[in-house]
C-alpha cells in the first residue's frame, strides 16, 4: 500500500499508473507533477490526481512512492531538483524506455545511484500520449522491466514491484545493459524504422495518391509512427550505443537484401524469408500472450487516430 | 452473374473470391483448378469449388469467367496452358501483386494481351494464406484496384468490376505502372523492412531473449513477416524496378536518421518523427476507413498464429 504516490509527468504511462492504483486501492492521495497546470488541472479533473503542483521539491514532499514519467532528456534536471526535498524513506523509480541513461542521469544528480531508486520500464503504451488517453488497465497482462543495481535496497525493489503487480503488470528483473540492447532490437529499431518509411513515402511527390491506397498491412506496420516525437528523440539520443549497434546490423541485411533484387537472387530472398516467417512464427505465441491487454488499446488508438484526422 | 466460375490456384485470395460470390448468390458453378489434387479436395470438402481439375485446359473449359490466383512467378505458364481452351467470350482476370508484370506474361502467351483479360489486383489479405483461411468477408470495404489496358474490351472489364462489386470491393482503375510504384511503396517496402527486421533479429546471439520481451508495437510492426515467402519472392522478382526506386529512396533516409543518431543531433531526428507523425496522422482516417474489414482478418490472423506455435 503506497500512501502517498506522487507522479512526475502525467502523460499517458504515469496516469494509467495512477488510475490503476487508484482501482486496486493500492494507493492513499496521489500527488502530480510537472511544467503545465492547465494539463494538471485536467488530470485532476479527470480523476487520475487529487491533486498537484508544479514545484517538482514541494509534490514530492511527503510522498513515499516517487515515479518520474518523464522523456529520458529530461530524467538528470528532474532528479536533481527533487534531491533535496525526497523524504528519507521514499522509494523512487522510473518509466523511461532506456535504462543506462536513467542511472547515470541519477549517479550524476545524487553523487551515486541512491540505495532506494529502482529503475523501471513498463513495456506497455500505445502511440497516444496525454493524460486524456490513460486508462487503468494498460498494464494488464504486460511486462513491467525492473533493473535493480548492486546497490539497491531490497526493500524497495520490493515495493516497486508490489506496485506494478497492483497495477496488473508481470514484473521481470533485467541487467540494465541488456535491457537497452533487447529495448533497442524490439522497439527503438522498429520505430525508427516506421518513422523512417512514412517520412520516405510523404516526400514521394504523389505521396497522397500512395496513402490512399495503403492497406491494412500498412497501418499496422506504421501505427508507431504516430509516437510523441520528444520521447523518441530522447530514446535516440540516450540509447544511442544499443540503437547503433542494431541499427547497422539491420542496415547491414537490408542491403544484402536490396542486392538480391537487383540481381533477381530469388534463391537468397525465398531463405531471407523463409526464416524470417520462422522465426515470426515460432514467436508468435509470445508476442500474442498480451493479446488482450493490447487489444483495448488499440480499440483506444483507433478512436485517436479518428480524432486526429 | 457469372455462370461458371473457374479459379486457378484456391489459397486465402481464390478461395475467399469464390466463398463471397457463392455467399452473394452471383455464381453458378465454381471449378477450382491447381496442381495439387489434396488441397483441391480439401477445397471442395470446404465448400469453396464445386469441383476441381489438376488440368487447367479442361478447368477452364465451359467457364465464362477465369480467375489467376497464383505467384506472379508462375502466370506466364498458366496462361499458356489456358490459351488455347479459354471460350472465346470468357472474361480472364488475375489477382497478382503487381500489373506490369502480367501484362507483360499475357503479351507473351497470348502474343498480345486478350481483349478480355483485365488485370486486377484486390487490396486485401492477411499474412496467413492456404484455402483454410479464406473467408467470404475478406474484402468486405476493401478496394479493389483494376488496370485495364486501351485495348481491354469495356463489357468484359464491367464483368471484372461486378464481380468484385458482388464479393463487397470497391473497385477502382489505375494506370499499371502507377500502381506498381503504389504497391511498391505501401505493401512491398513494408513487407521487406518486416522480413528483414525479424530476420536480423532472429540472427542476434541472444534472440530469444529479444522476442521474450517484444511488446504490441513489434508484433504489429512484424505481422507480415508471416506472410508467404515464395509470393514475396516473386513480388520482388516481378515488380523489382519499382521495388529498387523506393528501397532506395528508403535507403538513403535510413543512412541520414543513422548519421543523425550517431552524431546525437536531436534537432534533425525530432523533425523528421514530427513529419512521420504528422503524415501518419493525417492518414489515419484514410487508413481506417477498412476498419471493420480488416479487423476480422486480425482475428482470423491470431488463431493461425496461435496454431502455428
Amino acid at each position: 500500500m503506497i500512501r502517498r504516490l506522487c507522479v512526475i509527468g502525467v502523460g499517458l504511462i504515469g496516469g494509467s499508473l495512477a488510475r490503476a492504483l487508484r482501482q486496486a486501492q493500492a494507493v492513499g492521495e496521489v500527488v502530480g507533477a510537472g511544467r503545465d497546470p492547465r494539463h494538471l488541472q485536467q488530470a485532476v479533473e479527470l480523476g487520475v490526481i487529487d491533486r498537484y503542483s508544479t514545484d517538482l521539491a514541494e509534490a514530492v514532499s511527503g510522498a513515499d512512492m516517487v515515479v518520474v514519467c518523464v522523456p529520458l532528456g529530461a530524467m538528470e534536471a528532474v532528479f536533481r531538483r527533487i534531491a533535496p526535498a525526497l523524504e528519507s524513506e521514499a522509494v523512487l523509480t522510473d518509466v523511461g524506455s532506456a535504462k543506462g541513461c536513467v542511472v547515470a542521469a541519477a549517479r550524476a544528480a545524487f553523487g551515486a545511484p541512491p540505495p532506494r531508486f529502482v529503475p523501471g520500464h513498463p513495456i506497455a503504451g500505445t502511440e497516444k500520449s496525454g493524460v486524456a488517453a490513460s486508462f487503468a488497465e494498460l498494464f494488464v497482462r504486460h511486462r513491467v522491466i525492473l533493473t535493480p543495481l548492486a546497490t539497491t535496497d531490497p526493500e524497495a525493489h520490493a515495493r516497486v514491484r508490489a506496485m506494478w503487480e497492483a497495477a496488473g503488470a508481470e514484473v521481470v528483473d533485467m541487467d540494465v545493459a541488456l535491457h537497452d540492447e533487447v529495448l533497442a532490437a524490439t522497439s527503438h529499431l522498429p520505430h525508427l524504422l516506421a518513422f523512417t518509411t512514412v517520412d520516405t513515402l510523404a516526400r514521394m511527390h504523389d505521396h497522397e495518391e500512395i496513402f490512399r491506397y495503403a492497406a491494412g498491412g500498412f497501418r499496422d506496420f506504421t501505427r508507431i509512427a504516430a509516437s510523441d516525437p520528444v520521447m523518441w528523440r530522447d530514446i535516440c539520443l540516450f540509447n544511442r550505443d544499443a540503437i547503433l549497434a542494431v541499427l547497422g546490423r539491420f542496415r547491414d541485411e537490408l542491403a544484402e537484401v536490396e542486392q538480391a533484387v537487383r540481381e533477381g537472387d530469388g534463391a537468397a530472398l525465398l531463405e531471407r524469408f523463409r526464416r524470417a516467417k520462422a522465426a515470426r512464427d515460432a514467436h508468435a505465441a509470445l508476442l500474442n500472450r498480451q493479446e488482450s491487454g493490447d487489444r483495448k488499446s488499440e480499440v483506444g488508438s483507433q478512436k485517436s487516430e479518428g480524432r486526429n484526422s
